[in-house]
């Protein structure tokens, strides 16, 4: 089986490297005027599947907005990834986990492969108890041809302090991480590995020595128009790792719903400029 | 409505501090005979409850052993919670989750309060994206009388480099977090404020530094019994912080299933260990 690196890149090559997040909070079920309920969430991706053509590589539905309606919000979770995967794009699901030992592979369980009841693709994680307790999960992920997603450096100010921390060797708590995914996918594949890292699209300053010692992995690139950062910004301070970035966008293209035919410009137009971004950088 | 501080430290010295794990992981679903489905998980549970008693103070199910079954897993989660309130006891669901803004919301609205779905009294979340952006989540907990355990000492060793690095003004991660949660409290509450911290109970060295940085906040202790910690370690490393302490015990007492007698035997024992480590400290 081709590992998720793999098929991503031959998406964003075919399609468009755009990630599409599905994050059906209740103010945006209230503007598209449907139920704040699991059966409102059902029908809110049922819109974004129509609308959403044949140009997305990934689609990011985010747990916490299924969670908010218990196990049959979290029955729609399943749905989504299944209606992404039958339309040709792979399924991120966006939940941050982070534990340690057996708690960890569970979530590996639940999340990632085929076999899983959730089916994704790849997930995010969240490293706050340490890379190497996250193990038992990247192998798991690995052996599935699956994806993960650490989170290194996030989009909010509020994460700074914690992720510019000094490490016992000097390094930055980011950097140390990005160099253990860096080890981890060498160890893995002579490509692009199986873990990758999630680089708010806004960093700027330190991140960018975070950014060079992320060499070999994909890189999750959230917080591209709601949030304030542009595709512009991202083929920027991204240099040639634009390559590998799945530049996640969400809040800028659901506004346009419930209008299928609006989503549906607004998710092309994204494709169209998330795809420019990679040429632009290629040329 | 009495916080989450208050009920607990009620039922500490009525009942035991004593916070019951639940975690049917997979290899101990197959060790009690039990099929490894969402139906296993549920007669895991009932056993559980069973066995329980009268003097647990707090169940703690771990949502990564619920989620792995998907959504009707995630129901057997919805049915331990309420097991567990209608036996007088509080639970706290074991999540770690960790975003921001809307999101976190989210993750508040699905796990706390009574008018949630998944109804929990406390949740545990993790802060690698900043204190501060905890602060949504933080505050819904606080409207709805409901608890918050942020991870602060993880009981592995795979935690320390991250939990010990500096931040800018040379404090650790970890402290800078304590003192974060110190703040918080104080604004809330003369008393023990509405969000703890979680401290493995096997800490010491530069730990200590940072439990004496928590005067305000209830303390979940994991790790006792089979992570290797006693409730003798716990009274040494915590001091009279003990008095604030959820000692968390799970597979030390679950392995000692499917039988109901020794499993209940085992939490009576636990009880009884656990009220004499916080009698010793008042003695």
């Amino acid at each position: 089986m081709s590992s998720f690196a793999e098929r991503f890149l031959k998406l964003a090559q075919s399609r468009s490297p755009l990630c599409l997040g599905i994050d059906p909070a209740i103010e945006l079920l209230k503007q598209w005027g449907l139920p704040a309920s699991a059966a409102g969430v059902g029908n809110f991706c049922d819109i974004v599947m129509d609308a959403m053509g044949d140009r997305v590589a990934v689609v990011k539905p985010q747990s916490a907005f299924f969670e908010q309606f218990g196990p049959d919000g979290m029955q729609e979770l399943v749905r989504v990834v299944r209606m992404t995967q039958e339309r040709g794009a792979l399924a991120l699901i966006d939940v941050k986990r982070g534990d340690i030992g057996h708690t960890l592979e569970a979530y590996a369980d639940a999340m990632i492969g085929p076999q899983s009841p959730f089916g994704g693709d790849a997930m995010t994680v969240s490293a706050y108890l340490g890379f190497d307790a996250l193990k038992p999960l990247l192998n798991k992920a690995t052996e599935r041809g699956a994806g993960v997603f650490v989170v290194v450096r996030s989009s909010n100010p509020e994460g700074q302090t914690l992720q510019n921390a000094k490490i016992a060797d000097g390094r930055t708590v980011a950097t140390a991480l990005a160099d253990d995914i860096t080890v981890y996918n060498a160890n893995i594949s002579k490509g692009i590995g199986p873990v990758g890292a999630v680089m708010g699209a806004t960093i700027e300053g330190s991140a960018t020595e975070t950014l060079a010692s992320l060499p070999n992995a994909l890189i999750l690139a959230p917080g591209i128009g709601a949030q304030g950062a542009t595709f512009s910004d991202l083929a920027r301070n991204f240099g040639n790792a634009v390559n590998r970035a799945l530049p996640s966008v969400s809040r800028a293209i659901l506004s346009k719903g419930p209008s299928v035919a609006e989503l549906r410009r607004s998710i092309q137009q994204h494709c169209d400029q998330a795809l420019r971004m990679r040429e632009t950088n290629n040329a």
